[in-house]
């Protein structure tokens, strides 16, 4: 095993998986000194999202442990390279679900540097220099400016297919399912473009909620016929924010003819598509990973001038595996962050 | 069981299969009189579908007995009713998937008639005067000139797709997956948008005729993995003519990030989905059903005009069985024609 501790010059210290069982613990390990085109941050608060818990547990079977999760990171810099002309010491910056991609392919060129194939993930992908690469749950991180801030996961992961897809047209009727972490702002995002939105459920328990609070035009249980039936082929565009194994036949029928629907959530083993609602009404299944930096400063500008934000339960860094359980239980409204300048400390 | 034979004052005469086996043999049936919107046709030639099968076969659940197939038909005008304008005895007119839609709905106000939602299928479907329709295994068809020719289904199923997803541009890598009645028609067409086409298939068998005969620029097997894996990443879009269960992992990988993998064939399971490659690459899955009208002849000029026609092994009536069991085989290059108007003889 290698020496995390010591492979590079700067002592770094947070809480990392070590197997499948995805439990967390304190984790010594080390950051690479801060490069020309480098900016240091410290971490203060790192949301808890679902694929933190897939890198955790090796979900995906892509996981090289030790995993420090984390990549909803906000912090404040504290160095800043030579070059660095963006960002000075003491601006609040974000990291997203990447650190770091080629800037010469075509996806790089066209600021879609999230489905760049050299691309870095921002906790358990192998930097370019061949070692491993840590998240946020942990005391600062470097990363380079160009493809750092500010990128975020929740916001960008919903709002960008909205935009792809064209399911942002006032007057469209979209469908949300699964109201956890990237489900609620979705519900947001598409109120704000003038969408009449639909939450899709397998259970009643967050109706009122999605309604009253978050501003759902109604809501439907998808485990009841009666109500799927009576929507069906009502909707131009359906967001599916569920990552774990669910039908897709019933989300395809609500869908208008020439409808769409977007995965977002990425199961661990493959779905069941039934191709005749395909064919029969030229209907569609696309998927959206995460957003390039022009589209994530986008959509922060979007949700500034429209009041959106997440709605937080704020948790300390050692509360993080009860998080992690409670999450799987979607007992939570609606993410969890880590507060990681406050509650991070050395236990050796 | 009805009086299929009484219940419209015109004798008509065919092939029906009875049950699942799918079995034709000859049927005594009767079609409604020349309405004042009608156009009757002496059935000419009508191409085998391997939906025909489907139907035969009740291979979707949704066949009710006797099935008379066909539904690319070429036949003759005999009569028309006293508001038909566009087509006057004598012309030589084509019927496809469809015979009748609800002409108020949105898709029949966009010329989108083979997606409304009271679409009248040409063989197997329930027409508004609540009988049987039966297709073009048989000596006459009368239909609405509207929804009735230029339809075939063939040529329009695969061009409708390869334009709607945009994938007719030149210079645009396009696989075309099954060297079938439709996929070797969907080849002509992609190389006469100037784009660069690779078809791909489970054998090697049709690799020359591929190349030489159709004009495709090259050819993959899918079960060679180390073919397709060099081939990874290249194709803006792939258009999926094969209606058997089979695995979409392999074709999804041939895709560039933001391609398209469009399925026009039905088979009669669910595939297995796999999320990832959708996710990551922001890759789609779409389905295509036939053409409307507007599209149609759309397409049948663009082929006049490309010198674009199908190959075709023209068979007579009584030969049917034998070519639907050839066309379970592949063993037809590339689609069967039966010879109605020399060859369907009254055997009672």
């Amino acid at each position: 095993m290698a020496n995390f501790a010591d492979e590079h010059p700067v002592k770094s210290f947070g809480w990392a998986a070590r197997d499948t069982s995805g439990h967390l613990s304190p984790f010594n390990f080390s950051r690479r000194a801060t490069g020309e085109k480098d900016v240091r941050i410290k971490v203060l608060y790192c949301g808890i999202c679902h694929t933190d818990i897939q890198n955790a547990t090796n979900g995906w079977g892509a996981s090289t442990y030790p995993v420090v999760p984390g990549h909803e990171v906000v912090g404040e810099v504290t160095e800043v390279g030579s070059k660095v002309e963006k960002v000075k010491v003491g601006d609040k910056v974000g990291v997203g679900y990447i650190v770091g991609s080629c800037r010469s392919c075509d996806d790089c060129a066209s600021d879609l540097e999230s489905y760049c194939p050299q691309q870095k993930l921002t906790c358990g992908g192998v930097y370019y220099d061949g070692t491993l690469t840590f998240g946020g749950y942990s005391d600062s991180l470097n990363l380079p400016l160009d493809a750092g801030a500010p990128l975020l996961c929740g916001g960008i992961t919903t709002y960008s297919p909205l935009r792809y897809f064209g399911l942002d047209k006032p007057g469209m009727h979209i469908g949300i399912v699964g109201l956890g972490g990237l489900g609620h702002i979705a519900v947001k995002f598409a109120k704000a473009f003038g969408t009449k939105v639909t939450v899709i459920s397998t259970s009643l328990a967050k109706k009122q909620e999605a309604i009253e609070h978050l501003g759902a035009d109604s809501f439907l249980v998808s485990r009841n016929p009666e109500e799927m039936q009576a929507a069906a082929g009502t909707m131009d565009g359906i967001l599916d924010t569920v990552s774990a194994v669910h039908p897709l036949q019933p989300l395809l029928m609500l869908l208008k003819s020439h409808g769409k629907l977007v995965l977002v959530g990425v199961p661990t083993k493959a779905l069941e598509l039934p191709v005749y609602p395909l064919v029969q009404g030229r209907r569609v299944i696309g998927g959206s990973g995460t957003g390039g930096m022009k589209e994530t400063q986008e959509m922060i500008d979007f949700a500034a001038k429209n009041n959106i934000i997440a709605d937080v339960e704020v948790v300390a860094m050692d509360y993080v595996n009860t998080a992690y359980e409670r999450l799987e239980k979607a007992d939570v409204r609606y993410r969890f962050v880590l507060d990681i300048g406050n509650t991070l400390t050395k236990s050796t």
